[in-house]
């Protein structure tokens, strides 16, 4: 008998006839032998409409209330699935983050879980009850109502999960697991039976949008492992866990791809200490997020500076450089928006020399120009003209050769 | 400087302008140099479309998942005011009713209030801050939510009046106060300026839904003035409060009815001990509630038993009864689903003769047939045909004088 946690995402609750799919799905896993513990999402699209009920009201609406008023979106379906649960003959009750004492910090929004209590939790499950718990949503230490940021589901399904010691955290959601690139773009796309948390962590920010980020970093601190799959079919999906010995490392994992980046770059700009610190610090004081960053080696004492920003700040990051390359003395700023961003990601790239090499020899190929390159342990990335963006990620899937053959043993 | 708790109905916010509107007033209260609690109900059919949505889930929704679902409605509510009170430009707090700690027992879907802790929302008032205080919502001892029942929210707002010993609770709805009868079947029908507890108790329970009768109790109990008055206008409401000296006493204040009754009358019922615990024995059990029960004289050893029930439980309460006659040796059971029920209402009805007969002589000249009477101390009913009902209304509220002058003088 194991103790599984089961979380289901917005388009798994999104009417009552899916609340009862997942009702279902819930007491045949019980039914199995195994001790359940449900986190839901809002019903789809719910959370959207709070949010845009309170930026009716004013532009930039208070963020303790912002939260009090999002939350209802969970308590309204954990409630609703309790009442199915019952309504099926299954004993189960609805906790809410408050109830359940998901303690978090106070940074409204976007609150990270400090502790969560789980007595009550084992009290109901020993009681034979299935706590429905409600996803997003906790408590700070004064007794207001935080929430976990976009979505925070996954990280409350991750972090009761490691609480309670649970065997697996099953995260429902509308495709059948992580893929080793967009289906959308590459018919060829297939389903990765195993990744570790580090891949997924790549691949969750590159735009791979299964996972919340901090969930995967949740449960790897606390090695939880996350089994992605549809909640519409009763196939297995794919299991993310630390890597081990059994785990054959694959060179490339996955390719993804993202075109909601912008670059700038700052044209000779002299090549002094300080420098970067004068032209990045207005950006961070504004809360944009710059991802890439590369600054061209040094010749005659002035260096180009090219960095992205998320297409939503490009206006306001623009506006700021030019500020400060005016007063640094910089030559000029150029900025492109149609660019479209291209990575490889996969654990065994530490120990194998060539894989990017391999990478670029595969776009030149294609005429694909590279426009800019970073690279981490298991990732590289690079930056091309947004036209190319599907053919680059098609034509390194193919590179890679993703398209063949079992991957990795399902789990 | 006043302490003023103020409660906003669902029509008062039912949506983003009324809920502005009422923003400005309480803007308004405190700019007048007040201190203002807030208590606000569900915006208007909110409560309705989430008891559907459970009841679509089954027919009898467990009670406890279902006052966390539909409590989501005023925790909309109160996020929304507080956000558009900041807006203003005026500092202001939502509190749910576990975060003010307004201890309830457990009767889910009609829970009781039995303590409402004042320390928190003295020290926001302290602090300058307006708190928005969700109506309808407690916890229990056990920290499940718990709902009021119908017209929570005016409970709410006298328990936080009388826990905080404030000047009085204003009542905001979509009508300007207490009316001597319903101004939609006599257009003749006036504002009462004042009403005594006892009084609006009667009227409550009579069918006038301007506040639930438990708000009421609860003032009397703790000596709380409540003002009932609307939310689209500035005019004065009608003042409820304990009878004091400069208050004339009204022969009769007001005029209900209601056809919500059904008639059961049990024929030649053997007049003997125990046969009335028989006959409502059965009905109470199948929590129906029995309103008049009418026993005649016996006089050859056979009495006829007759009593009024709502009539949606009017087939059930027949089917009990039928088999109850069978029993006992009734000679048969007579129905009657055409029935109204008229009733005069007045504190001054204590120390007056005649009251009753005059109400029977006015309808009599009508020629309208009384079928039956009950009264109380502070009020007169009869039950009489349906299609008499308005008609019965309207000449009471003629005999009684209750269309001419001040009634009493404004609060």
């Amino acid at each position: 008998m194991a103790l599984i946690v089961q979380k289901y995402g917005g388009s798994s609750v999104a009417d009552l006839s899916q609340i009862r799919n997942v009702a279902r799905r819930v007491a045949r896993t019980r039914q199995e032998g195994n001790d359940v513990i449900v986190v839901v999402s809002a019903m789809a699209g719910e959370t959207d409409r709070l949010i845009q009920l309170a930026h009716q009201v004013c532009e930039s609406p208070d963020l303790r209330e912002t939260d009090t008023l999002i939350s209802t979106g969970e308590q309204v379906s954990v409630a609703l699935l309790a009442i199915t649960l019952e309504s099926l003959g299954i004993p189960a009750k609805s906790f809410l983050g408050p109830q359940v004492r998901i303690i978090t910090d106070n940074a409204f929004s976007k609150a990270r879980i400090r502790n969560v209590e789980v007595k009550r939790l084992q009290k109901e499950l020993q009681a034979g009850h299935i706590p429905v718990v409600a996803g997003f949503q906790g408590v700070d230490k004064d007794g207001n109502i935080t929430t976990l940021g976009r979505g925070g589901s996954d990280t409350t399904g991750v972090a009761l999960a490691a609480a309670l010691k649970a065997d697996v955290c099953e995260i429902y959601t509308d495709v059948e697991g992580v893929y080793t690139t967009d289906p959308n773009i590459c018919p060829e796309a297939r389903k990765l039976p195993r990744i570790t948390y580090d891949e997924m962590m790549e691949l969750a920010s590159l735009g791979a949008k299964v996972l919340q980020i901090r969930a995967v970093e949740f449960a790897k601190k606390y090695n939880v492992p996350i089994h992605v799959r549809s909640s519409f079919s009763d196939k297995s999906g794919t299991l993310v866990s630390k890597e081990d010995e059994k785990m054959e490392r694959v060179l490339v994992s996955g390719v993804t791809y993202n075109k909601n980046e912008s670059r700038i770059t700052v044209v000779r700009v002299p090549d002094k200490p300080g420098i970067a610190s004068r032209v990045f610090t207005p950006i961070s004081d504004a809360h944009i997020v710059v991802d890439m960053i590369i600054q061209n080696n040094s010749a005659d004492g002035y260096t180009d500076l090219t960095f992205t920003v998320p297409k939503g700040d490009f206006k306001k990051a623009l506006k700021l450089v030019k500020k400060t390359a005016e007063e640094i003395k910089a030559q000029e700023v150029l900025a492109d928006e149609n660019i479209a961003k291209v990575s490889i990601v996969g654990a065994g790239m530490v120990n194998h020399a060539g894989v990017a090499s391999k990478m670029f020899t595969a776009l030149a190929k294609e005429n694909i120009n590279i426009l800019m390159i970073s690279t981490s342990e298991i990732k590289v990335s690079c930056v091309v003209d947004a036209k190319y963006g599907e053919l680059a990620a098609r034509v390194l899937h193919q590179a890679f050769g993703l398209y063949k053959g079992e991957l990795r043993k399902e789990p």
